[in-house]
């Protein structure tokens, strides 16, 4: 039984390749949670009906009377219609306009919230993590690509009817890398750990880098975070040396954010920053000291997330929560 | 006599060159304004006296009963401490701490509002000009240097103490001139009036802008938006070359914080775009739908401020008649 009288929230992160789902109390502890593969590959379909039942699964373990569910909160990726709750795109997923506010409100008779992943993570970060209370957060968590959020005074920036702060694509160089969204130059081309992936592969081909050899080869997918961080321990010079020529241009696009939002902390998360939090910490504030105007860096605090992999459902499950579908 | 019952608001804009001091009626027509070169050498105490002055005459020239007043905004060039009304420096006027609201406040009994002069600006477009009932505008002022101001879902985002919103300080090259900040390859130092001066005197130098040599020579101060507005209609084509370069950039600018911020409407305003609205504007669209998110670009309209300079004036008036000193 849950606690009688008390609701309780479920969080949901769908990410590309792993869903995460989380019963909390009415104090945001932890109840129950499960942890699944994608499985993209399946469908939208499908897709929808692993995450009910993993609902199911959570909300049986955690022994809820039903009417104790206060709301679920979805984390997506891709652009969003957050109004209607509707994944429109998610590319990672392969999924297209699927109306999952609607269907998981049918279902389970409880308000829906749909979020973007990195927004939710970043509302995740302020309710719980590190940047509790502050004015103004700025959330950047680089790893395969670069998102971002904001939390203004309490709320979540939006766009029009998506997510916004959209740090990735803001412009590193003016004529750089081809990036995904089909522009050049954008910061993910730069600062992402695709982009760490690219540059280290070719340094790999080149032999300059025999740890990384050894751990992963050519193949930039199997660069990931974690490797990136084991072939620096190993000793591969120009590991270290790219990841902090990443970290340092990251550092100018947050600098420039700081320019604009003058907030007072600046959440980095994410894999590349859980591998690597010493290096990239120090990257980033450095760069930022340079960049950024002096009075907005003497009042901003750059600090490491900290609810690793849970900021997207904790997030999610406080916007749900808070009770507030437009943020 | 003032509309018996009915308050009215002063809007005071105080700028590095001129001050402006208007009188609005409830419905924020103007009553009565006037206008007086700033005279910055003289001091703060000998400035403050100036601006009182200029106060009592509009009252007077309104005929407006003094319990009318329902207060008085001012919007004011460089930092500010927004809480406490306080001009903390103001370089193009020599002014140092200049508790501006506490002195107004005292003198005339009557609520202050101190705002940043660009942020105001864009309140007034918000309010009455360009942006009305946007869920979230931009304003971008390219004069002398580059300032903007963004107002979401009706109220003016600030910064910890000050104002926000430094597009002029966002990173246009990673190594490009030096900035008047301290920092190199700010915006400012490629898209400002300052910039394409500099520019176009290099190019007046090399004898290749005959009309701009004839209209102001080589000496940068003399170079303003309306004379290089006049040498690209005498046929200076390098000087059109330069402004649309300016302008290109001005635009990648603009396309970044589309990109963190995907606002229905951005401003464009200023001494720059007042002189050559349609170069710039034909740019910085273009340059937008390279830079920003496509998404973002279908969803954005840039159009050039409405209300000239009366802008700031009458956004200070609207913010101090919002009743909301902290924005």
């Amino acid at each position: 039984m849950g606690d009688n009288g008390k609701q309780h929230w479920i969080g949901f992160d769908l990410g590309g390749t792993k869903m995460l789902c989380v019963l909390f109390d009415h104090k945001f502890n932890v109840v129950a949670s499960l942890r699944k593969k994608t499985k993209a590959d399946e469908g939208a379909p499908d897709g929808v009906e692993r995450m009910i039942d993993m609902i199911e699964r959570v909300l049986e373990e955690g022994h809820l009377d039903r009417a104790n569910l206060g709301g679920i909160g979805f984390g997506c990726p891709g652009p969003l219609d957050l109004d209607n709750g509707i994944v429109l795109e998610a590319p990672n997923l392969g999924w297209k306009n699927v109306e999952l506010k609607n269907i998981l409100q049918k279902k389970f008779k409880t308000p829906v919230t749909v979020a973007n992943d990195v927004d939710a993570g970043t509302y995740g970060e302020y309710c719980f993590g590190a940047a509790q209370k502050a004015r103004c957060v700025v959330g950047v968590f680089p790893g395969t690509g670069i998102g971002g959020g904001c939390v203004y005074e309490g709320r979540l920036l939006r766009g029009k009817t998506g997510s916004c702060m959209e740090i990735g694509h803001t412009m590193a160089t003016s004529n750089g890398r081809l990036c995904g969204c089909g522009r050049r130059g954008c910061l993910e081309t730069v600062a992402s750990r695709l982009a760490i992936a690219a540059e280290c592969a070719m340094a790999v081909y080149r032999g300059e880098a025999p740890v990384l050899q050894r751990l992963a080869g050519t193949d930039i997918s199997k660069i990931r975070s974690g490797v990136l961080a084991e072939a620096i321990k190993g000793g591969d010079k120009v590991v270290e040396k790219l990841v902090r020529h990443a970290a340092k241009h990251l550092g100018f696009g947050v600098g420039n954010v700081i320019n604009l939002m003058d907030p007072d902390v600046v959440v980095l998360g994410g894999g590349l920053v859980e591998a690597m939090e010493e290096i990239i910490l120090e990257e980033v504030r450095e760069a930022v000291s340079k960049r950024a105007m002096t009075a907005f860096v003497k009042s901003v605090n750059i600090l490491p997330a900290k609810l690793g992999d849970m900021a997207t459902a904790m997030g999610a499950a406080a916007l749900v929560a808070k009770g507030d579908d437009k943020k």
